[in-house]
Order: C-alpha cells, then sequence, then structure tokens
C-alpha cells in the first residue's frame, strides 16, 4: 500500500510549528536536559532533526532517483548535532530546522513525484533495498518518533514529583525503543 | 522535591499551540484514525483533554484548597468525550481545549499560591492521599503522556509503509502503557 505523498507532506510541514510552540522559549530545566548518560536532551534532538534535512531525506530521495539500487545512501552520521548545534541556541536551531524543512518540501513537491515513482528502489547501507515511498514514509514517522521522545524527555524531570499517579501515566514508562535510521 | 510552578505553567501554557500545530486541518487518514479496537483516535484526545479541564485538575486543586483530605476527588470519567465531542468538529474541540487551558491557567494564577501550599493533601478515589504539588506536576505530566499518545497514534497507519525502517522508529515499538489518571 503506496503513501499518499500528499498526506505525508501535511504531516511534514507541521513539525517545525509543533516543535517551535513546545520548545521556543521554555525554561532551560525542560529544553537541556536529558533521560540520563548517552540520552539526548530538546536540543540535541533539534540539532538531529537538522542534520537530517541536510543530508538524509531528500539527498536520499534524489539518489534514489538518479542511481537507483547501484549507489548506496551515505550512512547518516547520529552525533553530527554535537558539533554543528555548538555554539546555537535552542532558538535558532528551530529557526534553522523551519528553513530547512520548508526548503526540502518545496524542492520535494518540484520533483513531481507520481505515484509510480514512489516504487522506484534504493540502497540503504545496512538496510539494503528500500523504496522511495518507504524512505517518504520514514521521513514522516521519523518526526514522530522524535516528537514521541520529546514529549518522554520534558517529562522526565517530574517522574518523582507526580508521586502516586506516575504508574497511570504511559509517558512515564516508555522505554524509549529507538535506533538508528 | 517540590515542583516550581511557574515551569509548570510553562508546559501547560504550550499544549493548545502545540495540538493546533499539530492536529489542525490535517487529513481525517491521521485524526480520526485510532490503533484498534477500544483504542482512542487524535479527536477522542483531544475531547478527553476538555473533558479533565472541566472537571479534573482545577476543580480538584479547590478541593484540596477547601477541604483537604476530608473529601476525596470525583471519580474522572475517561469516557466522557465519546458524548461530549458528538457532532463537534476537529477544530471546535483545539478552540474549546484552548479557551478552557487558558481559563484554568488564569484561575490558576490567581490562587497565588506559595511553595508551602504545594505540600497541601487532599485524597484521590483510588490514590489515597496525594499532594497539591503532585497533582499540578501531573497535570502538566498528563499532556505530555497524551502528546506521547498522539505521536504514536498518528504513526500507526504508517507501520506498513515504512518498510523495513520500521525496526529502527521507536514510535512503531511503543506498547502505549497508559491506565486512567
Amino acid at each position: 500500500m503506496p503513501i499518499d505523498l500528499e498526506e505525508a507532506i501535511a504531516l511534514l510541514q507541521r513539525t517545525p510549528a509543533v516543535l517551535d510552540a513546545l520548545l521556543r522559549n521554555l525554561p532551560e530545566t525542560w529544553t537541556l536536559r536529558n533521560e540520563g548518560e548517552k540520552t539526548w536532551s530538546a536540543f540535541d534532538v533539534v540539532g538531529h532533526l537538522i542534520h537530517g534535512e541536510r543530508t538524509d531525506w531528500l539527498p536520499r530521495a534524489k539518489r534514489i532517483l538518479e542511481f537507483g539500487e547501484t549507489k548506496a545512501f551515505e550512512p547518516f552520521d547520529r552525533f553530527a548535532q554535537e558539533r554543528e548545534s555548538r555554539g546555537k541556541s535552542l532558538g535558532q536551531l528551530l529557526e534553522e530546522f523551519a528553513r530547512l524543512r520548508a526548503q526540502n518540501l518545496k524542492e520535494l513537491r518540484g520533483l513531481n513525484l507520481r505515484p509510480a515513482d514512489l516504487e522506484k528502489r534504493g540502497r540503504h547501507p545496512a538496510l539494503g533495498v528500500v523504496t522511495l515511498g518507504e524512505l517518504l514514509a520514514t521521513w514522516a514517522a521519523h518526526d514522530l518518533t522524535h516528537l514521541h521522545q520529546l514529549s518522554r524527555i520534558l517529562a522526565y524531570p517530574y517522574r518523582e514529583a507526580v508521586g502516586p499517579w506516575r504508574k497511570f501515566l504511559g509517558v512515564m514508562a516508555c522505554a524509549g525503543h529507538s535506533a538508528a535510521t
């Protein structure tokens, strides 16, 4: 069942405003705190999304269209934001993400993809053969996976403060479940 | 460790704009779809949050201040939105939620709570003794638990479409974990 490209874009174009509403000017208690050693803060997550806009989703889509399965995608650097976000404010990162996402969706629309194009195949360095439709569905689902993670990161400082309600709050029980994309 | 009331309010006041940015005018593929039998759609979640504004958080806070432990909270109806949302659009629900939340936060500020007030005790019908600070922390964490749930509900229609990336996407592996509050 191939995705409807307009429906995927409807989700993708919302993410910058969602993150802005959630994170801009939120106290640093929330935005710089992570979930313990080797986990990410909200600041780290936005940097990761920026790096994806630059190097992952649209560049991989274009590689599929140009090279098919003959040239694998570049591996994605999950730690790039540690250098690339350095010295920036969260507000700057939110603006950078919004600008890059808008540019990329404009370029995606400009590709004028038809449903048949979504069946085109490329090569992921770890997963092997994937289709353009799978890549674009993953772009949208990847936003949601990080929104899922952000809600958990923001809830983390309150895990004691909620007292006996903790057992009723799903976000406090979430084990994370993510890996590299 | 008591919560900082201003920091809790900083989160609480953001939620209506976050949900609006995420859900308003999103195709019904996303907003009316649930995760299978007896689960909620995004539309259901917003209705549930509205019912909480009307009957749960601030009314319970006022009961603590007025009656302490001597009068238990009214039990919360987790299914009220099935009748209360009937015939309404998601846009209407988003506006109703934003209006009620703004009113409630204005009233909360008007209570002029001091840190010592957060230690005041009330009685939850199932959990027993709880403090005002725990109730207010739970109000904020409850928003996050439903943002966590919403990201999962929206990802659900794409669990096949993402192909082999599914195993990398934490939101696809989330088991829910929620119960009544």
